[in-house]
């Protein structure tokens, strides 16, 4: 069966980088189109991009000539990897145009009838998609991924949320360089040095995101989880890697083995389809009293840097319990997000039937 | 009028070069005698001390013959930088014989009769000297001070504690590779990396250190301020100065200005006394909305490496509120913290009232 | 057929644990024994060894139990990564009693009778093997590879010294944390710094290694190459990847286009051979202004960690020509050469006949 | 006596800062204008700059009103942050208004008839300024100091080629970020790496500066001293103070303790005449194995940052000698050097007979 044709939007940049590499090989998508700003439309990928991933750039996006950010390629499905000074209205233009696209952007992240999505986490928010293209009339819709923070915490958080409840939660955040992007933290600033300070990070995670992944989809909108997010964000010199401490109550205080046990047995609807960028298992649980580590375990487990890895489990003086959490940044917490919420739509039909039938073969194997 | 004389055991490690380098031209104090390990006794302390810390080693001490760690070399205060392996036993022959024993070592922090201090904290506790002698028939005593990461953290509770009561706190440390001594961490585990794990300190600040030093002497005893503390405890990739993330919940919520004016407002006996190693002010805090940060601000203040730096302070969607808190760990944290300590029992009469009044004409000045 | 049984003597260290993950999945060799240190000898592997490198122990090693460093275990060849204090005398026992060694010590690369080997280089060398057994009465022998730095700035040097002779050599050395081991550099030494100095490496890249290398074998020894070198070796704050600052002066000066050639047409016996781990290329060439890098490139090519990786040619000043060099130093500089150098012994015929057939069959293929 | 009235061009970037805070307390010069770009005209200094040194922005410069770059203020000297993009022009208005300009910046620096200037080592070459005048009609001048790289480089060769002759000089720099200014190099580029290419900087130590530096006066311009250097430079994750790994062959071979009794014996103009930043001694030979180490030496010497330090003298395979230099390149190697420049202008008489009196009373006392 042929594959289905992508596009990725801002693919000179850091995050675009990572589509282009992440995709190469893939086996439902491939890259038909590659959209920059006007400066670089017109010219070889090869080019305009300085490719700043290990590893060298795939030969086969060398000679793609660039196109401008504007509805118009033959594809189906746009990646967008753009700056926020963009992304929200050329995002629009592209959906309102009939493509779907799958946005590691923030833009649109809050917006009321727009999925905010972990495959593992939320798929029955696609619901949303719906409820999207009718009230904007759109042939296309827009599906977006979590801030890189906030998605592996979230994924820890999940499987106990959905059997304990979550109420309470302190969070702080050790994160990556590459999470400002390229050339993002002046070496200058952070050599030796802790900066305890990200702009906006700790809003999204203690207002926005958490509460509206883990909130309850009705039929027209999504009602936010009730929980209580205490942040702190801090950046560090590791290159990639977000780290985090943090400490959860329950509505029940579980024991600690159940805690335990909600994180082996899970295997959520994602791991079931068997999508190609989805972990098996999602979520790691690594028992050695010193870890997990960034350099150690950002790259941990089937689909390096896709799965959220735990460690230090332990009770918590304050509230019930306290682990460390780690995921990679720029794979499932940017591109590798945004690529597995593409693979579950085409899972879920929402390419038409042949594709999903597809994904159904995969899951069958 | 004479220098009062001091020795330093484990004259060669990591924190016996500081001790060192602090009480190189220090007004009060000077060192005759400079006790390592039987391995280096008899070996003139340049040619047995691999000197770690920028600046050269002091002139005056180059050509000092090491001592073994024995009672018996004429001085009337010894600062122990021995590691917990041989402090215990060490520092107690020291007292039994007549000495004044400030000590780094954590062997005898935790006994009932022996100070745990921080000058601008607890120095009522100097009540448990007698306590001590009496009990242990020693003409000397032993005072230590507490681990670095719970000195900056207690030294910004403080006056928060006299003024509105800790009831809760919540605190992520990233700790400085220097904290773990010399060779102390690998390049090769921490380069790229946080350890999100430190053997035995999250149990020092949950348990331990905090409890005591905000506790109330009672003539013959301290009990212990009843706080709750939950600790996560990380090893980053700056040299010096431990960065603390801290929640905090009082006994009766404060506004935030009135936790900014106790802070202002702080100026314990140390600082009274104006004892030569007391930072003016104690506690520092930083307006700016990036700081304090490890690199541009573990020096900061009039005795570089002595002051509490916080910043940062914020509502706490969980508890009251949040700030951020750094110190230096070698300096103020370590051995800066002993030496302290000795300036106190100086001023406080320990050593004779001669002496005392030395103290007394400073303060004057 | 059945693979070739082989052990690892040093198997808990830095380097013992890489032999062991290029040892996994190997195409012609299986483990059958880990040897250690008497303190560790009859513990499982996964208790006595705290595993250093990204990724998981192999569940094929987890549970054997290590030996003492003895000859009996049930192998044909023994790699070995013992430190130097103990090698010297193992190495010979296991010799003698009939083992293949491939070490990566550096007790006996100076000894005349012992091929000091790349196998892109000096195969010819194996010439040797048939002088030590004779002059030694072994049934066994032992084969070295040279120090990390060394491997590469040979191994780059090869393809010009056999068309144009290197006559004159300048190297000034950036060399990675790794390579002294674990833990080795103390992170208190080199983060924000460098070191100007490594114990005994100078020596060996001045006037040992290189020249046996490129020496020329006569049949009853090697005749040192006749060159000159001057070399600063320096550490700095890498995890992997030694770089390397060259100048060359040739007997007769080729143009640029002459040295890109030779690198470029270089398909030395190992690559012809097809051994598993020879990489195809041997030499990457780079054209990127700013190229090798060692995060990038330390694993660029088809076997990662085993290429040197060339860039930056340019004329110089004062000899012919200038460029800089980088190759991984714990896998082709350490663990990854000794490998190579035992699957050079295999097609050779030096295990015998028929599984030179085995290395015969892949070359075919 | 009245301080000297001086001017910083370019006062809130990186260099800028640094002759701000070289500048607080100095002797002879109070900061009486504060230039920067039409941007950031108007502003107070301590709302328009980010200031990034460590330690506080001094409280007599917060809240000076930042001026246009454009002659006019009250001042007799400024000292050149300008980046090179604007530095061309500006310098040359000022100077043909009559101002003494000192400048950092690249783009004068090669002109026949502005000196390159290090005050030790070519004092002579203010013998250009008349020149200068003569030939642009100027009532002021302009003078610049080399490069952070070649600073250093030549300060330590000077000694030794005004006894012996520098015929041929290797040299492969390991520099830090700090020279990239700020932003500057990306935490992306260099964490865990070495980047072997500094865009320029080679081509400006093999053939521009060392041979303006060390060339002679001859009255009416500067015949450019007859050297051979290859130079290599690459970028490291230092903070501060490049490390230069040399090697040096001489007109006369000398033997090794002529070259370090070349070096100790080294007094030259700018030490002789007690120039306030001239460091006592200017040159500084660490004898220790392993130094000198960026971290540890980069602020060694009697005026921080100011002083050469060298070590490692042994002698080179292939010219005679080599040694690693080390200086700190945002100090003397920018703004430190231009203000040393200007200290010997005001000491040779350059602003008049009075202030030079004041510089020779300095020298008395």
């Amino acid at each position: 069966m042929e594959k289905i044709k992508v596009g990725v939007l801002g693919a000179t940049g850091a995050v675009g980088q990572r589509f282009v590499q992440l995709l190469e090989g893939h086996p439902w998508f491939e890259i038909t189109a590659l959209c920059a700003s006007e400066r670089s439309a017109g010219k070889r990928y090869a080019d305009a991009c300085r490719w700043n991933l290990r590893g060298d750039m795939p030969a086969s996006v060398r000679d793609m000539v660039l196109l401008p950010c504007e509805p118009g390629p033959d594809c189906q499905i746009v990646f967008s990897a753009l700056p926020s000074e963009t992304a929200g209205e050329i995002e629009e233009e592209f959906a309102a145009a009939g493509y779907i696209v799958c946005s590691n952007a923030r833009n649109h992240r809050y917006d009321p009838d727009v999925p905010l999505l972990i495959p593992e986490v939320n798929p029955e928010h696609l619901g949303l998609i719906e409820v999207q293209k009718r009230a904007r009339g759109w042939h296309g819709f827009i599906t977006t991924n979590p801030n890189c923070s906030t998605t592996h915490l979230v994924s820890a958080l999940h499987p106990l949320h959905v059997r304990f409840g979550v109420k309470k939660v302190f969070v702080v955040t050790m994160q990556a360089v590459s999470g400002a992007g390229y050339p993002g933290v002046s070496s200058m600033d952070i050599l030796d040095n802790v900066i305890p300070y990200i702009g906006g990070e700790e809003e999204k995670i203690e207002h926005k995101e958490p509460h509206k992944l883990l909130g309850a989809f009705d039929g027209s909108g999504v009602r936010p989880a009730d929980l209580l997010i205490s942040a702190h964000c801090n950046r560090v010199a590791t290159r990639n890697g977000h780290l985090e401490a943090v400490s959860v109550e329950f509505v029940e205080k579980p024991t600690l083995d159940q805690l335990l046990e909600a994180w082996r047995d899970y295997t959520p609807l994602a791991q079931q389809l068997r999508l190609p960028s989805a972990p098996q298992p999602a979520i790691i649980y690594d028992e050695r009293p010193d870890r997990p580590q960034p350099r150690l375990d950002r790259m941990a487990g089937s689909i390096p840097g896709m799965a959220t890895v735990i460690g230090r489990l332990r009770p918590d003086p304050l509230l019930h319990y306290k682990f460390m959490v780690l995921g990679h940044n720029t794979i499932r917490g940017a591109a590798g997000g945004s690529l597995l919420n593409a693979e579950l739509l085409v899972a879920q039909g929402y390419l038409g039937r042949t594709h999903a039938f597809l994904a159904e073969s995969v899951q069958m194997a």
